[in-house]
């Protein structure tokens, strides 16, 4: 998974001269005088509307983000309370851990929720922030995806919150977001095939750009160090959380001259990858093989050789950022911008003492 | 997957004495005349307001069934388009595949989906649809869920159309409808597992009133007839869809003092269960056992032994049948009502001509 959000520039802390530095709101009034442009105009900025030319939508949106213009907020249109929830991609099992519990907590909530894919992309596009500008949803939940500071502030100006669902994404600290604690999720699957007797242990973690995948590296290495076992920097790898990183590393791995007896993989489709390398080499695992995943997937119970795995809580985080989202809709201050849950290890077949 | 609907009574072909046969249609003032309330009052039913005296908006229900109204369609509040997907449940991968299929053709077509789970109810709860009427979707598309008649009337009367993804019901030969040919996929699977020489096969099946499952046994049957091989009672069950159906009645036949050789399971998660189940009998796949599975969800590829298995086309079922409401909703007639994909077998690792 790979959450990026680029670092949005912090608003200005003071108005513009043009504003005076008086204590008086920005208005659409006094956006559309300082604009030139009539007062509809400047509506059909805030509500996404194509139909203004880009020049003079890019003054608006300026003089609103100097002016710090603040919309009042809406229950959306038509009265209906709605959130939107944007995946940068929609995969297999991993996802519906997410939707379901974001369906939970909106459900209790009595709103909806819109489902949106941003195509493989990090970053939404324009037309996508439209719609929503035009739509006006109660808030924006983001997994895995970002915004830069010009969208940043088009929400912003238009009261919309939004919180990201981010495993370990590098936000603005104001940013409110929810993730895991993956270095402790390094940490504990690493100290379990130490304390099992492994000392030849590999790690696949996902892309080195993306800090979740750091951080679980650096947990495996503090287990090592901790245990004063040697690192082999030959063992560690980084590649997509996808089945085929799994699969591409693990067969690298297996075939060293001096192959890991044990493999934490970065998610449990790289496991499931590490598992079909470990076959196809006429490895048996837990025998030949430990191997370790991460997010506890359902299926991971329901394999030949149960996972044992790092449960990250995707259905708690999913529910913990939807409530912050509505408690911000709401405007009900959040105790704490930023959120880790725990995770913890999930011990089941797929490990055991080395057998040499 | 348990898909009902129930089957709803014929609209009446005539208007009542009340509307004294005229080609008028009913109004929004014509029905509160005879229902003896105000315009706002009969508003207020339509748009799914709780603020009506049940008895009122009963005799307001009737009356505008009784004159088959039908409201002017909207394009949703606010301009929006949105569509309504239902879920009777969300499961982990089967869902996602529909999900999926529903966001691509949603998104070609500029319209967003909200997405819903009526917490594993076959039947959605009022409050649930007097959200629908208040929101005016463009349409509904519900995924092994249903409605009863009076439910039916309430979206028709507001011209909201619906569409169900349906793998299996049996709903009025009028409600469109996307499925797939689960008597073919049941009689290809038999057929490769009797044409590897496989004389004692077992199926295990969804539950035995819905019908998809009926038609994936008489596949089986019909299999069995061709190539002249009895069958044996026995060896046919019915389970739910999930994991632990698979489970119990695999540990089940692979136990019987004449266990079978060869495995059809109704849902690749069943499969997963048999697959477990012959595991902790010591039973390797394909060499003592061969299994076959439904639905072809990615993670069947990646099984230590990769699953030989029914492809259901579910992302290109949720594709045509998003495409159909978008199509009832713009006014399109549709070609036709009810539309069966192809299924096809995929062999892979998990079936082998039998050892003994």
């Amino acid at each position: 998974m790979v959450p990026q959000l680029t670092r949005a520039a912090a608003p200005e802390p003071t108005h513009s001269a043009g504003s005076g530095r008086t204590a008086q709101p920005a208005t659409i009034a006094s956006i559309a005088a300082e604009a030139g442009v009539s007062v509809p105009t400047v509506s059909k900025v805030l509500n996404g509307r194509p139909d203004v030319a880009p020049a003079t939508r890019s003054r608006i949106e300026a003089l609103l983000e100097q002016h710090r213009y603040r919309r009042r907020k809406s229950r959306g249109a038509g009265g209906q309370r709605l959130l939107d929830l944007a995946f940068h991609e929609l995969d297999s099992a991993w996802s519906i851990e997410i939707i379901r519990g974001v369906e939970e907590a909106a459900a209790a909530a009595g709103v909806g929720v819109v489902l949106s894919e941003l195509g493989g992309k990090h970053r939404p596009h324009q037309e996508w922030l439209d719609e929503i500008l035009a739509r006006r949803p109660l808030g924006v939940l983001f997994v895995l995806s970002s915004l830069d500071a010009t969208q940043r502030h088009q929400l912003e100006s238009r009261s919309i919150p939004f919180v990201v669902l981010d495993t370990a994404g590098e936000p603005p600290d104001d940013i409110p977001t929810v993730g895991s604690n993956n270095w402790s999720g390094g940490l504990s699957a690493t100290r379990h095939l130490l304390g099992l007797g492994h000392r030849r242990v590999a790690v696949i973690s996902g892309p080195p750009d993306v800090l979740c995948s750091r951080a679980r590296v650096d947990g495996y290495r503090s287990a090592h160090d901790e245990a004063g076992v040697p690192i082999d920097p030959a063992l560690t790898r980084y590649g997509d959380f996808y089945f085929d990183g799994g699969y591409v590393h693990g067969k690298a791995l297996l075939t060293l001259r001096d192959r890991p007896t044990a493999i934490f993989a970065g998610s449990d489709m790289q496991a499931l990858g590490v598992l079909r390398a470990a076959r196809e080499l006429g490895l048996r695992v837990p025998e030949d093989l430990s191997v370790v995943g991460y997010d506890n997937l359902p299926l991971t119970e329901w394999l030949g050789t149960a996972l044992t795995t790092v449960n990250q809580p995707l259905h708690d985080m999913a529910r913990t950022a939807t409530q912050m989202l509505i408690d911000l809709a709401d405007g009900t201050a959040l105790p704490s911008r930023r959120i880790d849950l725990a995770t913890t290890l999930v011990i089941r077949e797929s490990t055991a003492p080395p057998s040499r």
